[in-house]
């Protein structure tokens, strides 16, 4: 049955009633593609309908009237139910009630929810050796500062001009055992395994994805060969016209400078927002600065006491709502950025739509975190050095990691970010569809003069929500921040690759729950594979092993900075320490060999600690400078050079080797695995046998070609005789 | 014309009359493999036959009685003569003559040679600079060294122990001018540019090589979905079946247990000519060593004072006798052990050839270069270290480079094994068949009865050389090895590319007149591309990134070694003292800074000079070290991390860029012309409206798949009528 309604102002129907287009589709797209080419996607574009769907098999909630129960039933009952979690995907059904597209992305998302299984496992594993081994003698950095007779009565430089106090290092002893927790030796060891792990899934996908394709018969001629139809948009607004060098026929085309021309528009638009993007990010740090001051000016003891844990906690946050607010926001302009560039095919137009949304949503939700794991507090110098306060720009110079460290910042804000991303997007997910369609249905209701009537299939459905052909893109691109959050930055949060475990299995039914009951019945497509994102899932592969080695590297610079504490994670320096410079071989003494002295009469006016704070002769800051004493006050010493070489060769060593063995194991892992290459080729030789038959007992077949069908399998040389 | 002659001893042939089996074939490979598989081969295998071929066109000195002239004859004048070498190879005459491999392989060979000019003319232009700049005022260090009563005074500390004598650095001027000229700033820029040519070379011949499938017709379903044969040296020997699983038919094969037997034998053979080759390379760095001391104990004044250049040029040339003593050992070896692995396919019998020479040849050309390049002098701390002269395998810590350096001795190396190799191989490749063609034809004259007879083509034919299925294979290893020789060690002879360049020149006419008049025509076969050459080509860009790199860390890394001189070469130290520690930012100075000082009285019993030299207080050494008076004497100085951390710096920058900018260029050239793909798709088009029409004028067309023809063609969206 099919109807089509015109959309006419001055009937007595509904709204809804008046200007609906229902259509019950076959569940071949190109079918489909073609009947919308011909009119009906042009005519919704013109807005002379409202609304184009195929509609959903009856009700999800009870089953048909003979007893039956329709395929949404059955995907609501065994797979959209947040009770069955645990169960394996009805993948068949998924394909054949909402289409392929549709089926490989549940099919990819159920397979990174399992690969995510052994990272989510070694994280937590990491973090409970992190936990046992909190308080044993292999932790000797944590309990040098803590021990107050020790290294731990050092008097440590003030963190900020006039507001800040002098402290003892063993004020940090809680912070320092924490940090620890996250940042142990088995992180280095986490690094390592993450990086291994992002190549295997690769690799690991291409080969699920090769029996999805011939399972479902996705490859082939099919989708190679086909010659892309223009986008009905774009014919409509096209002015100029050429002759195709294929097909030779007439057809709509931008001129190469109209197209520099809305390219340029494009482009700047985008700019302008990545560069509101980094200016929020520069807002925070700014926030972050003024805010420690602030704190240390107050009186409140306890916001004092925890000031960093406040500060960092406080500018995450704000972060993450900046940042969820701007994806709101730049969503809708993408989109309109997209029109204004007009791409010529649906292809080019998802491409242009991606690349824009996955530029901006990296640099949005990862620059802050980049910052701090590449930039924080690189270039700061010494207490005393001057350079630091010329201007406003420089004042960042002083913007240095809490004692804590780097890391735990770096893993504050990671939590933060992500698990709050999480929890608001599945939020708004849910609840948003399902408001909306509350609320259509609400004033639907209100509107219709007998509410007695029972609805249309193609009524109901009307209430619910359109889910656009872009929808998967959203949920592709959150799936792919999310596999950047774990494997760019893991080194600073081991127990991020569980997390996003917790979130998918919950994701997966509530994607589920939304699609199947609050969603209009999507319109069936065909692809071949998930298309660009798996170029992108390799590249940031590729990124996560330098983003790893130069967290590290990063982590290890810290040294250079005025304040002390997570020891912890000083990996390069710690060995360094333990193999060249101590005594004995362990790390006892490495907290003093680490820190540098600093004559508290060098400060320049305004400068130094809180004005009722006494000056010691000297405080100690991190870092491997020569004594005030030394002909070269504060200058970098050998030790810096020596750390410095170390961290360097562990960057080439780690990214040489990752690289190479990352290189030899693709190589090593087959596309295919060899019980489908056998069908496959089984069924080719079949399907060459059947050709050859066919042609055979319609005696068209040319003598000439008889040889050839069979030239290719060996099994019989002689031609069948006619 | 087809003969067939069984051989039979007792006939009153000649012997090569009497077993000569001569085939006029068609150029359509597959036909013959048929034909072959369906005897030929297998008699040939168990010598019933003793040869099969097919014929030349006539004579390729004269024109045919009609005046008319053959493929072959055409081939010699126009492309098979040296005085020929400026013109374009005649690639579809080649094709036409000699099938597609053939005609491929010369189209790959001329597309390098065209590639190559680049790097020549910019190599000859880096030493041009070279020789431009050797005495201006930014040669500082080579100034310095020459300046006899600046630091050329400096007393060094001698070469080896109780045979050599002290020297001054200004002995070394010539040395320190003459390496300049192969080692001056601009080798940086050329190391740079020779990473990126690499990889646009590869590139280009993608583009190339779309454009030749296209014309020559080599790509498509036709190579793709063929199953290959089993060889018949393969069903002779194999005494197990099973069913295989794609045709269902019975086929030969061998057990998995048997397989690995057969591997683990041959795989030992390589393992020990491995070994044989890295024997070789040890016994040339005794060679020199003891050289070392034999001639400074002598008395000839002319070899003593060009002892350096004198032990590397006999070094290398020993080195490149081994070289090609073993590669004709290896050789025949590879076949048999080839053989003994039995594989079962054309393709994999390949393959396993292929990685085998591959292996071999790879660590037999460049394991000396490798040596000399990576790890000379590595191991060498000071003068007075007496770890080194403990066992007779530390006494390799003590082998050096020579006062020129060691990138002057790697050019040495690679300048006489490359041209070297180049010259012999050429001069045998030549004159082999041309001697061994004559002795046939003259063993074969005295052997005939009757000598006024004239000889039949075919038996002309059977007098020239066979040249075999892996003939091709061992021209394309010889072009990949001078690949790697010039993309690998350029920073060490930046003429390296313009010899290769000239090679190559003279081996394109050379292999053209070999293949048309000194051997049997070979069966035309079809190929799809170069094969696993381009993987190895590419496998050999990454590697050249690295080394390049590395070279230049190893020939930084020189100033940990006893001996001086080629300054001219650091470039990374000179860059640190210029920018660090130099007073006035320029190299003046450079020497002394990058000196160490050794008390002689610190020498061992039996270590130092020849006893007839009065020893001088201190001698100098390079090195970042310590002086005798310092409380740490002889240990490392802060200069010495500050550089090595600097050099790290450059490598992990170097090869970030480079790898970062060449996967960037790889992605924006585009595998195929635009041209081509319109063409291609234009093509497609047709050929389904051809089908369509054909289908459709058989009326045979059922009404569902009527669409289905046109779905793909945006041009005409409206079903033809019949």
């Amino acid at each position: 049955m099919t109807r089509f309604l015109v959309k006419d102002r001055h009937t007595q129907y509904s709204p809804a009633q008046r200007s609906l287009l229902v259509m019950q589709i076959l569940l071949r797209a190109k079918f489909n593609e073609n009947a919308i080419k011909m009119g009906i996607r042009r005519l919704l574009n013109d807005r002379t309908y409202i609304a184009c769907y195929p509609l959903h098999e009856g009700n999800y909630e009870k089953n048909m009237s003979d007893g039956k129960m329709t395929d949404r039933r059955l995907l609501f009952l065994e797979w959209a139910r947040p009770c069955k979690w645990f169960k394996k995907q009805p993948l068949w059904l998924i394909r054949r009630y909402f289409g392929n597209k549709i089926g490989l992305y549940f099919c990819w998302l159920g397979f990174y929810t399992t690969m995510l299984l052994a990272p989510a496992v070694v994280g937590a594993l990491c973090f409970a050796y992190g936990l046992a081994t909190i308080n044993s003698s292999d932790n000797i950095p944590s309990k040098e500062i803590c021990d107050e007779n020790g290294p731990g009565k050092v008097t440590l430089c003030p963190l900020c001009d006039k507001a800040c106090k002098y402290q003892s290092l063993s004020d940090s002893c809680v912070f320092a055992k924490l940090t620890y927790l996250f940042d142990n030796p088995a992180t280095v060891f986490f690094a390592i395994f993450m990086s291994f792990w992002a190549t295997t899934f690769l690799a690991l996908w291409k080969r699920k994805q090769s029996v999805v394709r011939w399972e479902w018969d996705l490859g082939g001629a099919w989708t190679e060969s086909q010659t892309e139809e223009t986008r009905p948009e774009f014919e409509d607004s096209a002015r100029h016209f050429r002759i195709n060098p294929v097909t030779r026929e007439k057809e709509p085309y931008l001129p190469t400078w109209e197209k520099a021309a809305r390219f340029t528009v494009s482009g700047s638009a985008v700019l302008f927002m990545v560069a509101i993007v980094l200016s929020a990010v520069l807002s925070t740090i700014t926030y972050r600065i003024s805010m420690v001051s602030v704190i240390y000016g107050g009186t409140g003891l306890f916001i004092q006491e925890h000031a960093k844990l406040f500060t960092t906690m406080t500018a995450a946050t704000i972060n993450l709502f900046i940042l969820m607010t701007l994806t709101k926001v730049y969503a809708v302009i993408a989109i309109y950025l997209t029109n204004i560039e007009n791409p010529r095919t649906q292809t080019e137009y998802e491409f242009s739509y991606t690349s824009k949304i996955f530029c901006f949503e990296f640099l949005n939700c990862y620059s802050s975190l980049i910052y701090i794991a590449f930039f924080k507090g690189r270039f700061y110098d010494y207490p005393g050095d001057d350079k630091a306060r010329e201007s406003s720009i420089r004042k960042l110079k002083s913007d240095i990691c809490d004692p804590a460290g780097c890391l735990s910042e770096l893993c504050i804000q990671l939590a933060i970010v992500m698990i709050g991303k999480q929890f608001f997007c599945n939020f708004v997910e849910l609840g948003g569809p399902l408001f909306l369609n509350w609320w259509r249905q609400r004033s639907h209701r209100l509107k219709t003069k007998d509410p007695s009537r029972t609805h249309m299939a193609w009524e109901q459905d009307y209430h619910l929500r359109d889910i656009g052909r872009l929808a998967l893109f959203d949920e592709y691109l959150k799936m792919i921040l999310q596999f950047g959050f774990i494997t760019l930055f893991v080194a600073a949060f081991p127990l991020a690759p569980l997390f996003a475990l917790l979130n998918n299995i919950a994701e997966i039914r509530l994607d589920a729950f939304k699609i199947v009951t609050q969603c209009r019945r999507p319109l069936a497509e065909r692809v071949g594979d998930i298309g660009a994102w798996y170029g992108i899932l390799k590249g940031i592969t590729y990124a996560a092993v330098v983003s790893n080695v130069s967290i590290y590297f990063k982590s290890l610079e810290r040294d250079t900075q005025g304040f002390v504490i997570a020891y912890t994670s000083d990996f390069i320096p710690q060995m360094v320490y333990k193999y060249v410079y101590s005594p004995d071989n362990t790390l006892t003494g490495y907290i003093y060999y680490s820190l540098s002295w600093f004559n508290t009469s060098d400060y320049k006016e305004d400068w130094g600690a809180d004005d009722n704070e006494v000056d010691p002769e000297v405080c100690a800051y991190r870092g491997y400078r020569y004594p005030p004493d030394h002909p070269d006050p504060y200058g970098l010493s050998p030790q810096y050079w020596h750390v410095f070489a170390a961290r360097l060769a562990f960057v080439v060593v780690f990214e040489h080797i990752v690289f190479g063995l990352t290189g030899l194991m693709t190589l090593f892992i087959p596309e295919m695995p060899s019980e489908l290459k056998t069908q496959i080729e089984r069924e080719n030789l079949l399907a060459k046998e059947a050709l050859y038959e066919q042609e055979h007992g319609r005696k068209t077949i040319s003598p000439d070609n008889k040889g050839l069908l069979y030239q290719n399998s060996s099994s019989d040389m002689v031609p069948v005789k006619p």
